[in-house]
């Protein structure tokens, strides 16, 4: 916030981080709603997990951990119009969608870390401590996919091993609130090399199959 | 909130959704209650399943969506003595109730419209876009109910292909927000029209037996 | 608030109410972390466990019920240390910590009805109405258990049968707020008694294996 690099003057950091956090929510709605499609849910259940999803991960910012008034989703149209948007298109090319999967990873990889980003920066403009920052920047990032296991009575993906999803996001909140509070860093420098560090961290792992390990052994007690 | 025509001047719009607020709140707590009996909880769970499944769509409400402070139900001692009151009658005659399973349904079918409408008029009053205020009426109407599966278990029902019931509830949000925002009509009269078409589409859905289906048809990949 | 009395002049009510809160965190954050262990989620779902664990009774009062800005847990830093405490030494000793099986039952009784009263004590200054203190004091002492529960997909165990758990919460809240609202007594000396009444009922319930019952007898119909 305080000093600004020549090489950043030019990119606005609101307009950047509200690109973002609606691309995000378009995903988030998106992936609930052909979730809800397999699960041969009817238009309602697509049209309610659409919304529950998109909205989860904000809502658990504003609602829970900020609480400064109503969440940004219900005061500002254009988030309910994105979700709405997704809904549709999921109806109509769902048959299709499986054709991007890859289009899908590497958004869904960028838009892992730029959310944690986007969580933990409006964390620390409320004066949350930084902890906190990046726990919200966690919960911003995967709290959409919880919501959503727990509704369709799935076991929620993030807490079982496997590629590294969670763990990056980790990663990248991390990184991000250390360089802006324990090194004052720019906040725009930060949130570039923390979602860079999220993309990659998270791409690597899908092409060389990186797993994460139970933590209890097999030779443990149960 | 304008103009307010010669023969709805003496209703009191503020009292009349207090007590259809109440009675919302009585059928879910009611209903909670009579679902943890039937799944053999001990009184502790009745008394926790009332509770959450009474105070559940007004929370998502009032501490989610709108943020004007502690929710209704824990500064007005009526909305607890009302969910009390429920859990005890549960308990009582929870033998004899499935008697009363026409009654419930008319009154149901009554209350899903008017929480549906008190929930999106709260949402109006404090300055949410109206896409949100029809979010926050669904919500508030099929909130309660989402809760209580996601604590017993079950997989939402709300979800799932059935009797019209989300649907009719975000029918009946739709004309409301729709009348007074576009149409800039009387609030009462909208809530008036609104809740007894959210009455008569589910009433005639239950007794043609109309069903809503999956989005995914057998011919699509899984 | 008004008098007190000699015998409890220097004992700081504050800072009593900080340590069991801590320690209440503490050992929710324990007990999921242990819970996910077991589950053999790997580090992530651990970590992430601790924290809704850790969080969730506090985040539900504070968020959800109380509202009155950003909640305590991610505005002082104690909270987050203690649960990354509670995350790191589950992580390090799991494998004996089956052998504090003891210790653990006893701190877990006295943390039950402390963290009740913590809650209903905490609605209370906010103005909250005494029935709904009471509500928050159960929820706050009993929420994390409940989310925790639906997280891992199992039935909440509070629900179901079983020793007295959250029916000693409630007794204790309901004396800690009977007696302070009604009685008028001292704050300390209720929130002590109400302590003592809790752990005394969940250690005779444990020690005696006093079991609630469904309240659907076999004889009633499904």
């Amino acid at each position: 916030m305080n000093e600004v690099p020549h090489l950043m003057e030019h990119i606005d950091f609101d307009t950047t981080f509200l690109v973002f956090d609606l691309l995000a929510v378009f995903m988030f709605a998106a992936s609930g709603a052909l979730t809800a499609i397999r699960k041969k849910y009817d238009f309602i259940g697509v049209f309610m997990l659409s919304f529950v999803s998109g909205l989860g991960g904000g809502l658990i910012r504003d609602a829970i951990f900020i609480q400064a008034g109503p969440p940004k989703a219900v005061t500002d149209s254009k988030y309910l119009l994105v979700i709405l948007g997704a809904f549709v298109l999921s109806l109509i090319f769902h048959g299709s969608m499986h054709r991007l999967k890859r289009t899908v990873i590497l958004v869904d990889a960028l838009g892992l870390g730029a959310y944690g980003v986007v969580g933990a920066e409006a964390a620390l403009q409320e004066g949350l401590v930084p902890l906190a920052a990046v726990l919200v920047g966690i919960f911003n990032a995967c709290g959409a996919g919880l919501i959503r296991d727990v509704l369709i009575r799935e076991e929620p993906i993030i807490f079982k091993p496997g590629q590294f999803y969670a763990a990056a996001a980790i990663l990248g909140c991390g990184i991000f609130v250390g360089m802006v509070e324990l090194g004052h860093a720019d906040h725009t420098l930060a949130a570039i090399l923390a979602t860079l560090t999220v993309f990659l961290m998270r791409i690597l792992s899908i092409y060389f199959d990186w797993q994460t390990r139970p933590v209890l052994d097999e030779d443990d007690r149960s």
